[in-house]
């Protein structure tokens, strides 16, 4: 089948393009090279059945010729991912998420492509009321402009879908990890202590609790789901492990595995940074009803990151993306 | 003290305007004259303390000038206020309330204004599971792209509320009926029975149950609320009365009020149109626990606009929105 994969030199974007090759599909891999990495897409390049598209989504005909009634499911993974500097550029999210989606929801409804998979965030729930957070809990208070711009992509998506009939599946992530891991407190965490592995700074008071899955868990939990149409014209779903863990034991399980012991400094409150929710934990159940549930638990998720990134050091490399 | 108005010449804007103005405030009204009428400004033109400066609030300097820390609130109203044609024209409402309400917000961002008041809508809880719906009802589904831009726009208020401390007042209207009512069901049943007297012609099957409520009430709301600050830097209030009524009982009421008898047509379905919610229905405890009620009823409501129109055809003439 054919498949269009946006963000296709992304962390997660990458990965399902080797995965939707490896299960004998077409796909056509779309990205900017904002943030994607060239070396994400070097093996999907060996193969016959991928095409690499160098496009600026932003571009309302980006897309143009790329889409057709035959596109099973566009996967749209590009993003502004970075949630934490989101203050510091305010229009940054608003363009690279929210117009960004509308753009690849123009292009599909023009092209009569019929379904998208969308990479949201269980960061929409703000500072949830309900923990576990289901995907039907109290309607939220957004506290980050990265979140603002990803509910109202998946509000965006909701409408085509039942103004024009393209099916929406919406995916709520919890922060995602393993090979190809770019950002995030993990990745901070690693170059921080490969710089200077005495040393360990850590924001907030370390006592934020946080949800992690394995990106190949993560890739499994959206195939699952869209192996499963329903009758309803939008689903959404959460995508966690069943578990959470504390900053700083997470910190632990870095140091352990990175066999050093540096000294750690808090730049305190109960929040990394202005936005940031002390406690993300997302009940899962409505996916696992589908048969999915993750294969690796958080401290194996932690463990392949390490890997990956002490096996690639050239990711920690400084890029000028914002 | 000074206030800010977009849509200042639109139905609820310039209604604002005029109320501001008789309580003794410097008013600067913004409008770019797309769907606003320059009769409803023609009182406030009189007053010394109000000025009328006509911008395109999708330029992003359009409101350069405008504010200052001086600035008590901006009251924010200007939108595409057309919910029921918004998939003939899918970029309008983004652009219109999202869009929008991003360059409003940038704006008092750089010039140091701190209170945003912003006219949202009911529609957000696309069709809800708990009626009277409460603000933090289950996380709903959108189902136009007119709610999906003007919860995008909440969002945003949001995020910037937690992120830059610009204080964020979201009324989420039912639809508003009363003096300067420009649109809606109500104005469309009396455009029909006044070009044609024995004919009506009713969306859906009649039964869709909707809730009004009169535009001096809804003034009143927004006046009551923003005194009552609190100590959560944004606060979202639904706006109705406690009653709604159905499609087919509104138009007894104004073919009762015109004295005729029409025949009548449905066209069928129990939607009016695609995303239509059947049954629209706030909870509004928490703005009458500050001490609000409504004063008149929706059948008052219906009675005012009918008077209001009959009493200025001009409002029925053509315009060429779209």
């Amino acid at each position: 089948m054919n498949y269009l994969v946006t963000g296709a030199a992304g962390f997660i974007g990458s990965t399902m393009v080797d995965r939707l090759l490896a299960d004998g599909h077409r796909v056509i891999g779309v990205d900017n090279f904002s943030t994607g990495r060239r070396e994400f897409t070097q093996q999907a390049l060996k193969h016959p059945q991928f095409q690499l598209v160098e496009r600026n989504l932003l571009d309302a005909t980006a897309l143009k010729g790329l889409l057709s009634p035959e596109t099973q499911c566009v996967f749209h993974f590009a993003a502004n991912a970075d949630v934490r500097h989101g203050l510091q550029h305010p229009r940054k999210d608003l363009e690279q998420n929210t117009l960004v989606t509308s753009n690849v929801l123009e292009a599909m409804r023009l092209a009569g492509a019929k379904h998208i998979a969308f990479s949201s965030t269980g960061s929409v729930y703000g500072e949830a009321s309900q923990i576990p957070t289901p995907e039907d809990a109290p309607f939220p208070i957004q506290t980050s402009l990265y979140a603002a711009s990803k509910l109202a992509a998946e509000a965006l998506i909701s409408a085509y879908a039942i103004g024009y009939g393209i099916r929406g599946s919406i995916f709520r992530f919890v922060s995602i990890l393993g090979e190809r891991y770019t950002h995030g407190h993990v990745f901070d965490f690693i170059k921080q202590l490969r710089a200077n592995p005495h040393q360990l700074k850590i924001l907030g008071d370390g006592n934020q609790r946080k949800s992690y899955l394995y990106v190949g868990d993560c890739i499994n939990a959206i195939l699952c789901a869209i192996q499963h149409p329903t009758n309803e014209p939008v689903e959404i779903y959460n995508l966690g492990t069943h578990e959470y863990i504390e900053v700083k034991k997470s910190a632990d399980l870095i140091c352990a595995e990175l066999k050093i012991a540096p000294e750690r400094t808090y730049t305190g409150g109960i929040r990394g940074w202005v936005g940031d929710s002390p406690f993300i934990f997302l009940d899962t159940k409505k996916v696992r009803t589908l048969g999915w549930a993750p294969e690796l638990s958080i401290a194996e998720g932690i463990q392949r990151t390490i890997q990956f990134i002490t096996t690639n050091p050239w990711v920690l490399e400084a890029r000028s993306e914002l």
